[in-house]
């Protein structure tokens, strides 16, 4: 697991990342930004793994042979992003600015 | 404010209730559970808010005549409830368990 931390750590230090959580597919936390509580972990681990399976289900549906390997749920200030692997589900909650042009 | 402060004193106190969050229609959060930080409460608030906007178009668009009041998000244990006012929404956490049948 030390490229996963390693990894971990490199997010922890991003600006405005205000959590990140890995779960199981089957939403069961593995891993969590220290700040946050668990029970909090559990509310994204529960909502995520059964939204990426839905998103999933759906983009298979429509071909077969592609597959869904990455979700980005923006807000107005906030954005929770979510990369699947195999057996993980990585989520990433960060604040976000636009781009002042 | 009392009477909402009453209603939010009940709301606390319901087995399950891990957070809640009073916010502006423009995502503003008003009042929060006191456990939760602010920047959890304005996650919740950010999200939803666009959420309820969107959804509350689609439910017009549908017919005019309609009005979404109410919204329910479900997972597997958590669900997240959002009421609307003509000024404010109000968002709970809470864990449920399926009734064992």
């Amino acid at each position: 697991m030390s490229e996963v931390e390693e990894t971990l750590e490199r997010v922890k230090i991003q600006a405005g990342v205000e959590g990140y959580v890995i779960c199981s597919k089957q939403g069961q936390v593995l891993r969590r930004l220290p700040s946050m509580t668990q029970a909090q972990a559990e509310i994204y681990a529960d909502f995520m793994s059964q939204l990426s399976r839905k998103a999933r289900g759906v983009v298979r549906d429509l071909n077969p042979k592609n597959e869904l390997r990455y979700l980005r749920l923006r807000a107005k200030r906030h954005e929770v992003l979510v990369a699947f692997d195999q057996e993980f589900l990585v989520i990433v909650i960060q604040r976000w600015t636009p781009a002042s042009t």
